[in-house]
């Protein structure tokens, strides 16, 4: 650790010195404090060690939400281990793909997700060490006996820094497969900071853990209500009964949702009379309806809109969703949010372009996709794929996907619209260029170009086709060019790629 | 500005963005939007600019609070230069050392203080410009044409990250001069971010503007309050009258302050019916009774107990006073704060040590001070030269000056006492050593050692005095060695060097 490091560990550490009788999580029947949790964490770092894990290894765990996965958050933050929830809802292949793109030393599983390990063996030649939950079984150590070996070892101190790796979270399969989003305990931090002060989190507050630890919206509620002092209750999956008794019993303040969750416990609530008063502070995705219908039965609660992905590690935008109904919320603390148009430059209120992001939250980019890593963080920006335009008053407003980030895909190689467009309008006779995928009999797919040469000038497609294959890797040029004296334009005055794509795809 | 950056600029962005139109600044008959406010660093930055300031140079300013002042934080955020506050409070000597301690290029000064500068005019060769708030004098250009002549021009980017300087504050004079110590944006971020959090601070909150602001209290909640989006009242020093009628009036939520402030403002209210009922959190150094006589005049606000410094960014602890009268609170959510022995090993609860600080609000050092701050950074650590013990809870409580940080200046230069203790433990013949300075006819002052050997082993002072010689510089060796059979201790267990200089001095 050097001077001015601080890790999601540290967090752990001071909780045990200044709530250490307090409650940090409540697992089935277990009440742990955060004293409890640093000796559990400290243990099963030290079994962890013990079998030879070191700093930057992977861990990779399949299973529901459960006390030891908590504890394994804990164990990768002290030793620098990076952890990799795999997403049960995947497929085998899936979890075989997530798995061996990340190469961990240890695999963890639920005793119900054993047989999906099992079944691809073969290709696990990395692994070190399988184990299981519960009791041990066939090929699976039991996980529990990992903290009781390390019950009485030290821990090695690893040279942790705050920009180090702590989760690799995969994201949904733009190209093909699903992209790993590395997350640094920097990025994690900040995002704690600024949801305590947003939502003035205080050691009172207890967070309902229902969304799969696998999903950052868990993770990081959980993370944020920890640095505060307060205490999640963790269940394994959406249980209405048990939800609605966890939040009764132990007067939830918060959680993150997806729907049907919301509307399914209020149609309980009105149904059987539940208690949800104790709740503070609800976020996650949901209709105006259920929304407007939890505030009305809930009036000193509040419903926060966001806008968020695993790549920033988090929420770039929050505010309660009354303040500005349909809107994504303004730009928290310490995020600098940006809509831009293809060349980076920042749009106007009212323009729609991409979201961009700047600050600490920015991730550390996908696991073994360096080129994509390169394009996607060009001239300082994080490019999210996604649309939005800013209102007068500061908020953010989702419009969908990015059509840029429509991936063409020549010979299964990936190719970015963007990356291909900036080395058209590299040529000085071209003023603007849009670029999409079309059906190709040879490659799958193939890449055309529609171009406007500046006033003036014109020019061959076979030459601009061979300026761009010197700018750029030969797969990536046009095979189609197309000139237009100009492009289609939206009612706002931008390139409507949507337009063009249907006019020229065939022309 | 890189990907992962975000300064104190983005902050004055953000709020134009999302708060434009809320108040941000109350000077004297100004009302200033945070709108307002990016608008007025703009031009001053552009003035700036204008002039060949460029990333990095330091611009001083010698004058009470007034908004042109914060207005020149503003615009360092913007170019990422260096601001200088001086302390006006300190003798002509001192005001010229801390400016030729930091060859700022512009100076800035209130009408009041030019004197001071013109007298050391031949001293600052390297100042391209004087300024002076109000209207041009002799030799001083009028300060508010350099926002005048920003007006149209660009602002020029500069890679700013933000780990850059922001501001020099100097403290006190430790070695016989006050020492400048450099915050960087992400130290003052992380400080704003934590205060947001544990006061809760919003865009209601408006903070009383008071204290100086070359003094970090002010500052720190100045930047916090304005990061939450809310308000300060800028007075340019304490006036019963004025502070009391900016209370009452504006709505004041907040403020640091230092006796008598408190206790004044307490006997006015009690006299004159004034009214405080707007205050919430109240910081600074007071007594208990007039802490006790505040909470029970205004039950609902909170008076809290601290230890922080400038070279930590603010406050490392931070507690209502009420929750454990007489400490200096918990740590703070990013800082990892420690009490160690002369070796840097931590301490158990209870023991009195060094208090030393870990995380992104330790400073970049003292500026042109490159030995001082490799030690006082050993072992991954700031050193605050303060002692303090934690309790059962996690408090901590102050204990004073670290005599260790006693300098001893043989021949005029800086000897920390830790530093040849360091050395003589080195010896494997040595348990233990204590070092302090002794007068003398030659140097002005001596170092003297006393040490205690290891069972069974003896050693000449010669041969240790050259063994030291071998390990540091040579002015650093100690000139008189006593040994002595064991250290006389405290009723903690501690070495007790009060007592060993007494009787070791003359012996």
């Amino acid at each position: 650790m050097s001077l001015r490091d601080f890790t999601l560990y540290n967090v752990i550490e001071r909780n045990a010195q200044v709530y250490g009788n307090r409650l940090a999580f409540v697992s089935g029947e277990q009440r742990i404090s955060h004293r409890d949790y640093a000796r559990r964490v400290q243990r099963l770092a030290a079994g962890l060690a013990a079998i030879g894990l070191v700093k930057g290894d992977r861990v990779a765990v399949l299973a529901q939400n459960c006390q030891e996965y908590i504890d394994l958050y804990g164990a990768a933050a002290r030793l620098g281990l990076i952890l990799v929830p795999v997403n049960w809802r995947l497929s085998a292949d899936e979890i075989v793909y997530v798995i061996t793109d990340t190469t961990p030393k240890v695999i963890v599983v639920g005793a119900e997700y054993r047989p999906v390990i099992d079944g691809a063996r073969d290709r696990f030649s990395f692994v070190e060490g399988f184990f299981t939950l519960g009791a041990a079984a066939p090929d699976f150590a039991a996980f529990d006996d990992l903290a009781r070996a390390g019950q009485d070892s030290n821990v090695p101190d690893f040279d942790i820094s705050d920009a180090s790796g702590f989760v690799i979270i995969h994201t949904a399969a733009v190209a093909g497969h699903p992209r790993g989003a590395l997350l640094s305990h920097a990025g994690l931090l900040t995002a704690n900071l600024q949801l305590i002060g947003s939502w003035n989190l205080t050691v009172q507050d207890v967070h309902l853990g229902v969304l799969p630890l696998f999903h950052l919206a868990g993770l990081g509620l959980l993370l944020a209500v920890q640095q505060a002092g307060g205490a999640t209750v963790v269940l394994p999956r959406f249980d209405p009964q048990a939800v609605m008794r966890a939040i009764s019993v132990e007067r939830a303040s918060l959680f993150a949702e997806f729907p049907p969750m919301l509307s399914t416990l209020l149609d309980k609530a009105a149904k059987d009379g539940d208690d949800m008063s104790s709740l503070r502070h609800l976020t996650g995705l949901d209709t105006p309806e259920t929304i407007a219908r939890f505030e009305s039965m809930y009036p000193s609660a509040r419903f926060w809109a966001t806008y968020g992905q695993s790549e920033v590690a988090g929420a770039v935008t929050l505010s309660p969703f009354r303040d500005r109904p349909g809107s994504a919320g303004q730009p928290t603390m310490l995020n600098h949010v940006g809509v831009v148009d293809d060349l980076d430059q920042g749009l106007p209120v009212g323009q729609i372009g991409e979201i961009v992001v700047r600050g600490p939250m920015v991730f550390g980019g996908y696991w073994n996709c360096e080129s994509d890593n390169e394009f996607g963080f060009r001239n300082g920006w994080h490019h999210t794929g996604d649309m939005g335009r800013f209102d007068d008053d500061g908020y953010l407003w989702y419009c969908g996907r990015s059509p840029a980030k429509e991936l063409i895909k020549p010979g299964g190689e990936n190719v970015y619209p963007a990356e291909v467009e900036k080395a058209l309008l590299d040529h000085p006779a071209i003023a603007e260029a849009v670029v999409f995928g079309v059906p190709d009999a040879q490659w799958g797919e193939a890449i055309k170009a529609v171009c406007v040469c500046r006033s003036g000038q014109t020019l061959g497609a076979d030459e601009l086709i061979e300026f761009v294959a010197t700018k750029i890797a030969r797969f990536k040029r046009p095979k189609h060019v197309v000139f237009s004296p100009e492009l289609p334009r939206t009612a706002q005055g931008l390139i409507d790629r949507a337009r063009i794509k249907q006019e020229f795809a065939n022309d």
